[in-house]
């Protein structure tokens, strides 16, 4: 057997090892473009600052540990030209000498990644635009921040540039992200990118939403970046993070498949419809495991997995690819956001029935010392209570709640099961009933018609007469800290008394900080007949459609 | 309907607050001995140290509260002494007022609790020797630790005396702990404990394994313990933490049946024989949900769980409880230990065929600065891979893992699913390949038949003739640093070289430090033709089994 694998990276470095793994005998060559293999692209940003700061960490091998422990022929700087699958063989140039010569193969593995879009926008061939894909590219911006910039403008407000972004403060250099869609972290819905938008601009960064470059000028200082809104943003580095494109052209010149985005087309054993070539990572498409959907999504994690069950199957195992969930998670500073199948917005482009919950627990319990607050939405069907996504904000234990949903959503579990659930509890990591087991309660409440709930979209898009009677249940002192508009102040504790005070011909949302007692009056006035239902996870679900810094 | 509970803290009140929820119209009263309802049971060690500061943090409600809000009649200092089950009554003793009188019920909720086991021992009744179970024993322990004492002994090494023995040492009294079995934390595997009984010693614990107090003595200097070894403790304090029993006089008084070791029997229903009465809580029997043997788990997230349970059943719904799963987890200090599942101990026990891995890895990418090192047992059916049960120990992220594996066991997940789980991602959190698809890919290897494992045990047990041919194939600093006795060293990058070496006749066990590169050998070598196996999680199990310090 002799299997070529071109890229180094992710998904071929795990390609290669698990190849060798399995066959002593096997010849395997690892043609890399760049200078490095298996490099920690994730932890590229992080360089920036210092934060990691030996650039040697930053390799996760070398070739020469590769070709000791695994026998792996790896040639770096080497790029595959063309592949002739006819002959089986592609042409391949050495980029150092300029070299070409042809190599055979059995099998081909496809891992060339994606690339960074680079729009070709007036001036964006100027010095000091760059993108992020790789060890190269970070040594140049970092090299250009050890400069001493002063401002650095980061187009696209996606994982890395937030990343950069941290790191860019960390140095003390003026960091503005500019972002064309009117959120940041464009997977997440935007209500709950909220606090990270708030988080950013506590730290000093200037975000600029709806707007985005349409080129760019040297000036005496370094650039400008000139907006589409008309507005002029100085920097003397720039970093377009607005996308990547997967690297599909040999695969294209070969003649094999892509989809509409450019992934490189496979089937379930990620094998390209040449049965002697497999592709795996940020080039390929791939299912969407909630919704059935063909999506590209690059990650480090099913990349490495997609490495291994192409290896697999290349040795004779029948090993299939699940999808992928889209699990992702971003930490900026102290804060996390993390995500987990659909999305409401994917699901209501996908025309899929679904109900949301919101909760607002603390990460452990509220009596030991130093629990952090955090919004959890979990989306699931509205007659199952099947789980179909889930995002969490917040500080720490954000990244294990999302884990753990992302879990029972490859389980097939519901929300039924999430009441169930018997995780870890002590005082300095959960609570008696965890944030996951509310999160079950409060859907499970909602399916079963114990606990009614309408979504703050609803109360606030209506018109005045559609409006519900708007009856906050929180304490005289909450309430005057700041309301939903138009809500009346009844505390739950003076609900029954003041009853009388309700109207029977209108729909009644109740709501206090974070649902549950507007769980108790919604279940005190259903009892005694009043048409109500409780604003979902409370004035803090309001706050993240609204927040108060807007 | 008229609803009695008798117990007012964890599972007595999740129902009496389920139950007012579900009904606005019952009589509902709740009969708690002692003066509090629902406080923080598992906050109480934190509170001798003044981590956690304010006594009344540790009250989650107050009887005036549930009165309010709930409209409870909650009568606190208050004892149910007798069950009339013909006449529905039960005879209750104001112990305020020593008044006796009769009350009614439709349905009768018993939430008793269970009480720590104090033996009879000669001197047991001395003052300043405590157990701890509410916040009157704490606040006894506390005004003692307050008087400046020097030398407390903490009989028994379960949770709660290790949570108390974290707090002494924070104080600066020097702390003893004493436990008869030989190993801390009973319900785990005696050598996943290692790490937490070196964290004790070194944080100034003096430990003490297979021994037990005998007696009491006064002292002028206060108390002295004395051992079943002979040894004298001196000790100005006491507290026995060797267990508890439930509280199940009221119950077998009225007839209804316990178990062997004296929990209540009920129904999946939570239902006892009369089906008038329920009972929850650390006083009944539940089915444990891995085994299905029958158990007693004091813990507080399946009591809440249970009341809820019961609550509706009482109120007309028909739910189930799906059993206790045993997921429970330590803090001491910076390190963790969690358990979800079945033990080894227990599987063998139960004469169950289960096989286990160890890894060990970081809890997040080691290339970002601050990654922790952990140590997962995964147990497993050895056809299926059927997950049974998980422990872990170590620092940060051991409680996620424990919580990923926890939602993987109640699913039904295998081994195979751990592989293919995708979890969230970044360097701050986890890994690409993250500790729980490692474990999966060890524990499919292991099935598959491509990574055979061989246990620390069998290498250890065996005698000079039955022992396996032990190759460290670590660098020969490593091994310079510390091997398994009568190991040979050949690295990993020379193994194909000196493959000459190795013996055709004798089965061959070789090692690494965690086990991958061990992996790696076992694929050379049985590729070779050697019987060979990896000793799983490599060097860092056997120090598990054999620390360092013993």
């Amino acid at each position: 057997m002799k299997l070529l694998i071109v890229g180094g990276v992710a998904g071929g470095a795990s390609a290669a090892a698990r190849a060798r793994r399995l066959s002593e005998s096997a010849e395997i060559i690892v043609f890399e473009r760049g200078p490095d293999v298996s490099f920690a692209n994730c932890g590229l940003p992080y360089y920036v600052s210092g934060e990691i700061a030996e650039r040697s960490k930053l390799l996760v091998t070398t070739p020469e540990q590769l070709r000791t422990r695994f026998r792996l022929d790896v040639r770096t700087r080497t790029s595959v030209e063309a592949i002739d699958r006819s002959a089986k063989t592609v042409r391949v140039r050495d980029l150092a000498s300029g070299r070409e010569y042809t190599e055979s193969y059995d099998k081909l593995l496809l891992a060339p990644g994606a690339a960074p879009v680079r729009p070709p926008l007036p001036g964006s061939d100027l010095p000091h635009i760059h993108t992020l894909r790789n060890l190269h590219d970070i040594d140049r911006i970092k090299a250009r921040a050890d400069e001493g910039i002063r401002q650095v403008v980061l187009l696209g407000a996606g994982f890395i540039n937030l990343e950069l972004a941290e790191n860019f403060v960390r140095r003390g250099i003026a960091t503005t992200l500019v972002e064309r869609n009117q959120q940041i972290l464009p997977p997440f819905d935007r209500e709950m990118t909220s606090p990270i938008a708030e988080q950013l601009t506590a730290t000093g960064v200037t975000l600029i939403l709806g707007d985005s470059a349409e080129g760019f000028e040297a000036t005496p200082d370094g650039l400008s970046v000139k907006l589409a809104s008309g507005r002029q943003l100085p920097a003397q580095l720039v970093v377009i993070g607005i996308g990547v494109r997967p690297e599909n052209k040999l695969a294209v010149d070969a003649g094999l498949s892509v989809g509409p985005r450019g992934g490189i087309q496979v089937n379930a054993h990620l094998q390209t419809a040449d049965p002697d070539i497999y592709a795996v990572g940020d080039a390929i498409e791939v299912q969407d495991f909630v919704s059935g959907n063909t999506v590209q999504v690059p990650l480090a994690g099913p990349a490495n997995r997609q490495g291994r069950i192409a290896a697999d199957n290349i040795f004779g195992r029948s090993v299939t690819y699940r999808g992928t969930q889209g699990t992702a998670i971003l930490g900026y500073f102290d804060r996390t956001a993390a995500i987990t199948g659909a999305s409401e917005k994917s699901l209501i482009q996908a025309k899929r029935p679904y109900r949301k919950v919101y909760i607002h627990p603390a990460h452990h319990a509220g009596y030991y010392p130093g629990a952090q607050a955090m919004s959890l939405k979990v989306l699931f069907a509205p007659d199952t209570g099947k789980l179909l996504g889930a995002q969490g904000v917040g500080g720490a234990g954000v990244d294990k709640r999302i884990d753990v949903l992302a879990v029972a959503i490859q389980a097939g579990l519901t929300v039924f099961d999430l009441e169930e659930m018997e995780l870890a509890y002590s005082p300095q990591f959960g609570s008696a009933k965890d944030p996951i087991n509310m999160a079950g309660f409060v859907a499970g409440g909602l399916i079963r018609g114990d606990h009614p709930q309408i979504d703050v979209e609803s109360v606030l898009n209506g018109t005045a007469a559609d409006r519900p009677c708007l009856i906050d249940v929180r304490t005289p002192k909450e309430f005057s800290a700041g309301h939903i508009p138009g809500a009346k102040n009844i505390p739950v504790d003076e609900l029954r008394e003041r009853i009388g005070e309700l109207p029977r011909d209108q729909q009644i949302a109740v709501y206090c900080q974070v649902g549950q007692r507007g769980y108790l009056a919604t279940r005190i006035l259903r009892q005694s007949g009043f048409n109500v239902a409780n604003i979902g996870g409370g004035y803090k679900t309001y706050r993240l459609h609204v927040p108060a810094t807007s």
